[in-house]
């Protein structure tokens, strides 16, 4: 990978900078038993992957599309006999994962140390804004980047228009993130450049449908040796 | 109103630009209807409004936290007797919510054609990135804005954010929105200006505590005779 002449340096947040998946994987653990008197956990994992799939479209990415997801799943696979008080306690997780404390993955401090003076540091989260936002305040992290852009959808589009607010051609431009569909894939297709850093979990949603032929990193802060 | 150095004119969307509270208004009378059960009408809206302002620093604006407000006022009022399947029809509500087509108010776009060859526009909206991207790009008055500001909060901070983004005095930018605690208060607290066109329905955590000294309008093209 040449990099010469790179000049931005952009990351993913969630499972990239910080832990965000695994709170999701939590709330479904708590959601499957729930739901345990009507489903297996299989089917209830099935039927709520299918119900967010359709409500992406729906009502976006985020904690409190995903709540809705799962009082909808728990509704529909209990043919509606699942107790309203249930349902109650679906929404007091939905408070919890949206407070939760922000937990930096390891080596991102000193990636971000290590690359500060050699190049422009952005951040690309998408999601909820109000959440995203106070996650960025909370990680302390704000100051380290030039830009926090949080976006509704990781698409080319978005992208380019992120590159060319930034004023850099993309070849100059490195995506470093955990989903291959929202940061590798889109990169590539406006002719940017992408770095995978995979998490242990990802959501079934954030797999690309194709290998991509880019470096792959087991932890963030080998992208020192790799720039 | 002396506006000879006026230089940027910012624009509130929802309920300024085009319809937002009513459709909330007509949810709100569909849920009093579902809890006339257990609640008259009155009990509904107080409980409701109590809700959604406990709820405001969990979720952020907008119709996913409404509708969360919604179901939990709906468990607490019925006592968890409410029968699941009544909970999905709320959830059904949103999604109507969320994708009603964006009508104008009148006289949005002859105040815009008026104004832009005159000043710099922009539009500041608060609440939902997905729902309020999605508007936005329905509306489309996209084009219209050098910029569109989506945040999650309408704050000094916020305001003086926007200001210093955009290079410009506070002095030389004036703020027009419906709800006096969101768009004219916070503006005038950073020295900026503000004209306020009421909208028959504003939503009960919208109004500010204190009568404000600003030019207020009856409808948005009278500002074409102010500037």
């Amino acid at each position: 990978m040449s990099l010469a002449d790179l000049e931005v340096v952009a990351f993913d947040c969630d499972d990239t900078l910080w832990l965000s998946e695994s709170f999701f994987v939590l709330t479904q653990q708590r959601f499957t038993a729930l739901l345990a008197p009507w489903c297996d956990a299989d089917e209830t994992a099935e039927r709520l992957i299918e119900r967010e799939r359709e409500n992406l479209a729906h009502f976006g990415y985020g904690v409190k599309g995903f709540t809705l997801s799962m009082i909808e799943t728990a509704i529909d696979a209990s043919e509606g006999s699942i107790p309203a008080a249930a349902l109650a306690e679906v929404i007091e997780w939905a408070r919890e994962m949206m407070a939760h404390p922000v937990q930096l993955l390891p080596g991102v401090l000193e990636t971000l140390d290590g690359l500060e003076n050699k190049y422009r540091l952005v951040a690309i989260t998408k999601g909820d804004l109000f959440h995203q936002e106070s996650k960025v305040a909370a990680s302390g992290l704000a100051e380290r980047f030039e830009a926090v852009h949080i976006v509704s959808e990781k698409d080319p589009a978005t992208y380019q228009g992120i590159v060319d607010g930034l004023g850099v051609a993309p070849h100059r431009f490195l995506m470093v993130g955990n989903s291959t569909r929202s940061d590798i894939e889109p990169v590539l297709a406006i002719g940017g450049r992408a770095v995978h850093v995979p998490h242990d979990v990802t959501w079934a949603l954030e797999h690309a449908d194709e290998e991509l032929d880019v470096p792959v990193l087991g932890r963030l802060d080998e992208l020192l040796a790799l720039l």
